[in-house]
């Protein structure tokens, strides 16, 4: 290969390959909520900004995206928004509390079939554009992963209105009325779908569906809730033929029925070893995880030992992307990150 | 056997009987947080009375405790009180909001030593009295199970103060100051067995320990935290001769590590399936669960289907006790639990 090849060749991504089961040079990494509130540069633009304008505007949203990749080397970017922008421009009211509060829950069948098809390019523009704008400049050529809520998460809030502990009324919902909670998670499934099929069009070269509260049910209610919704989801998604990634809260019990999706990786809370997840999913799943977001608050040594014990568990078999098991806290120190980033790079 | 021997004998214990893993005419099942809010007579009681009165008071705390099991055929009573009374007895100031707060978190040194130990007898002897109660009046001469928060739940509470989602400063506290962390609950342990060997002196025939928040932990900080510190409190408590058992909320990914714990009995949240349960657990112990709070709010025919599911999943092996997988929630409709007490009683 000639010097002038080797230099206008685009690297490889270690966090598509990862995604893919292949061999890397070094193990990827990124962090769940690393475009957000422990950055200062973050929290300066947030104080002129509030939370809402920021994911409506290409440009600020695409700024808030890339701030992390400029600080610290990491592999890949994830879209700056939240999993209810969809929902919003499907014209469900809700505010950020900054937890998203839904004014009028849903629950009766004229209120789900009242609910418009979504169709991106009208109903969310500004997504679109942001994932182009960030595309032009991403640092590095990372990667940028699009996303959306999955189908069940999304039904709790907007079953519950105000998000809480136990998220009672969606569970209820469940059991009350199964019948409406399967045509709610359906036309969730579908406007997913089109949401990230859209994503993928504007350029986000891997998908991730947050399934933030399936970790509430027994397996009974997952098998036979939300599992064939995301399932739905996934379906249309395969044919984009960029990777998938399903991210399970709280799915310790999940994970033997979560290893039949066809998804490239699941991320995974921390609460499981990745040795025994691995174990559960078989060889044909990437996982991306496991790092307590408390452990950055450990000083350097002890942190250091937490992080080698994640690679230690996730073993040197190819298809494993670093993060943490959930978003990192908003009082966490950035020079922990970076010597998260720094010990995990140097630990092939 | 004579008429009047068959009738001055007292009828075996179906709960003492599962606990030990031995054969039952009938499955035994008591609801957790059966005293409480979701009882009319409980809230009639409550409106003249504040929460931290009705615990203080041998009278009115024996009342409370004996309420559901009047109005339902329960095969045990459980004290009402809360698991930060020893605190508030050793002179932890708190309040109820009616989740408890504490009010200086504890998280020095200092802090640490300067716990008082504890006296049950001179710091909570209300709660001595209480079970001296009702072991006089409770029907059917249905077992009091006694009760204490397990050591690293009790550290939760103090050590945030005002209890959160994540317990993050919990979390914190153990990548930050695990010297500090392991000196807390062994502290806290000692207080527990010496609270338990108490409760068990004035007459509770089975002791409970709450392991509400272990589930928040990785199994490494759950094995170099929770588990050492737990182990503790039993190894004490063993000798006494009373069924031990142990609740683990969202702990589905420590089953394995919980099955090397001295305890009868081990509670588990509604995410496992019984079946893995008993698996991962092993033949020497017996299990407590597992119907999801919420399925209490479906119609007749939709509850009756998920209480058969737990009784297929829990099998025939002796050993099993249906519960709930967490508490009751305050609004269930009290003519459900009668069905479920009645359908469980009717499908040994």
């Amino acid at each position: 290969m000639s010097e002038r090849g080797a230099e206008t060749r685009v690297p490889a991504s270690a966090f598509l390959a990862a995604c893919r089961r292949q061999s890397v040079a070094h193990r990827p990494i990124w962090i769940m909520r690393q475009a957000g509130r422990y950055l200062p540069e973050y929290r300066e633009l947030r104080s002129k900004v509030d939370f809402e304008t920021l994911t409506r505007t290409p440009e600020l949203a695409a700024e808030v995206t890339l701030q992390p990749l400029r600080r610290f080397e990491l592999d890949a970017a994830i879209l700056f928004s939240d999993i209810m922008t969809p929902l919003q421009g499907m014209g469900v009211g809700l505010t950020f509390e900054p937890a998203p509060v839904v004014r009028v829950p849903v629950r009766t069948r004229a209120q789900i079939e009242a609910l418009p098809t979504l169709e991106p390019a009208r109903d969310v523009p500004f997504v679109l554009e942001t994932i182009r704008l960030v595309r032009r400049s991403v640092p590095r050529a990372a990667p940028l992963i699009g996303f959306a809520g999955a189908p069940f998460t999304l039904l709790c809030y907007l079953v519950c209105g105000r998000p809480s502990k136990e998220f009672a009324p969606a569970r209820t919902f469940l059991f009350a009325q199964p019948q409406e909670a399967e045509r709610l998670l359906m036309r969730l499934a579908d406007a997913m779908a089109a949401y990230l099929t859209a994503q993928a069009a504007a350029g986000a070269q891997a998908l991730m569906l947050f399934e933030s509260w399936a970790g509430l049910l027994g397996v009974r209610e997952y098998t036979r809730f939300a599992l064939p919704a995301v399932r739905h989801t996934l379906a249309a998604l395969k044919p984009l033929g960029v990777p998938l990634i399903y991210y399970l809260n709280q799915g310790s019990a999940l994970l033997r029925t979560v290893a039949g999706l066809e998804v490239d990786v699941v991320g995974v809370d921390w609460r499981s070893p990745l040795s025994e997840v691995r174990a559960l999913l078989g060889p044909d799943k990437a996982v991306q995880g496991n790092l307590d977001p408390a452990a950055l608050f450990a000083p350097p040594e002890e942190l250091t030992r937490a992080a080698a014990g994640v690679l230690t568990e996730a073993g040197n078999a190819p298809g494993h992307i670093f993060n943490l098991g959930h978003g990192i806290w908003p009082d966490t120190d950035p020079d922990a990150v970076a010597r998260l980033v720094d010990f995990v790079h140097e630990h092939p």
